[in-house]
């Protein structure tokens, strides 16, 4: 990126999450595999907002799926917290995304991690080129 | 079915499960949900005892989606636990199956319940005659 | 009941749910387990209205254990349905509670079902009078 | 470690683990998030071979809870493999524990990963020094 180019403002997407009895385990906090679902949450939302749902992007034969997921736990949720599920778009090249990901609670941070996808042609199993609205 | 044929003994099927921390919750037992997935595993195994797996049926352009599910939860199932989950067909005809299942852990019944289904076109989403396999 | 006695109207609240990914099977519909996490969100939203969160009951020592779960479905709930997800406390005496619940989408009702509570000590395990905020 | 010391063998379990329906999603693979459990179920045998099942584990007043996660997916898993789930424990000092684990089915290698753990004391919440069983 040339010196003189502003840097692009990253896209960033949240949704208000409610912490069922369901996702907690006997420890008496949310299980540790939730947090991956509560990702999604949060990037089903930065699509919407990208302009392209992932509805739309299976329609149009093409899929996200993951090749590399991360999460970092720093404080536990718990039953009945209600949660705030963060992505920020922070690459979208070629073929590729990556998400950054936060759960928080008020102010606290309670996770944070990310996820890299291929886009892929769900017919034919083959990597394509993003489509424009992804691309960042 | 005429008197003097013998009644069909039912078909019956199971398969062990070591329970999960996932499955736990903060109240210490297994999820009721979770009860479901259970029965499934169990469903799984008896097709495969009456030689067409659900992937095959799959392959045959058919499914078998849930009408109806019931549990009634007698015992509390923990964390590594190692269950054995049963299930039994009671009752096969037309579009339409029946499967009792039951939760054990050694001599105990933890719950026991059913689910009904229907035989679907994956295509057209109608209703068709089960493949003969499963015919009871 | 006397004829006198105007019926007392049934308790009922509701939570609007988007469907993740996570949700839906290879059948492209939502598995039919998770239609007891989708019980429980109402669950926990009807609580909070009767003024006994789940939580505040937890604190009291006492926990609702489910005895008896059944669900009808009618329509299939596809991923990213903007779903409404609705209970109702149709019967509470002694030590057991009973809720009916509904999924919708819009005007169409995509399941319906109950569960069957008891009111335990979640010390002793022991059957307990329910609170009575809960008390129909 | 000094140089005339042979390297310690990692300790490695695995446990079989036949895919349910429940685990797909709609585009016909295991749910991404759901490898944090199979992670998990391979865990509890590498936890069970080192004499310290978790269940002893929090008999002893400790946990394990989740620092940090990671997955790489490479390849697809299907409903009703049978997968192979492998966990390697490759440090384990003073307070913290971290497992490799793979799923694997035949030959093939879906997916590889990591857990990091800290071995916490449940009723303060603070850490403690690993049980000895655990120490590698």
């Amino acid at each position: 990126m040339p010196d003189t180019e502003a840097p692009k403002a990253f896209v960033e997407a949240s949704v208000p999450y409610r912490v069922p009895y369901a996702d907690t385990d006997q420890m008496g906090f949310v299980y540790y595999g939730n947090y991956l679902t509560y990702f999604e949450r949060s990037r089903n939302e930065l699509m919407r907002k990208m302009a392209l749902t992932y509805v739309a992007m299976e329609a149009l034969g093409l899929g996200l799926p993951v090749l590399e997921a991360h999460v970092n736990y720093k404080n536990a949720a718990h039953y009945d917290d209600e949660l705030l599920l963060v992505a920020k778009l922070v690459e979208s090249r070629h073929c590729r995304v990556r998400i950054e990901c936060e759960v928080r609670r008020g102010d606290e941070v309670l996770a944070t991690g990310y996820t890299v996808h291929a886009c892929m042609n769900l017919k034919t199993h083959r990597l394509e080129r993003l489509p424009k609205e992804l691309q960042y």
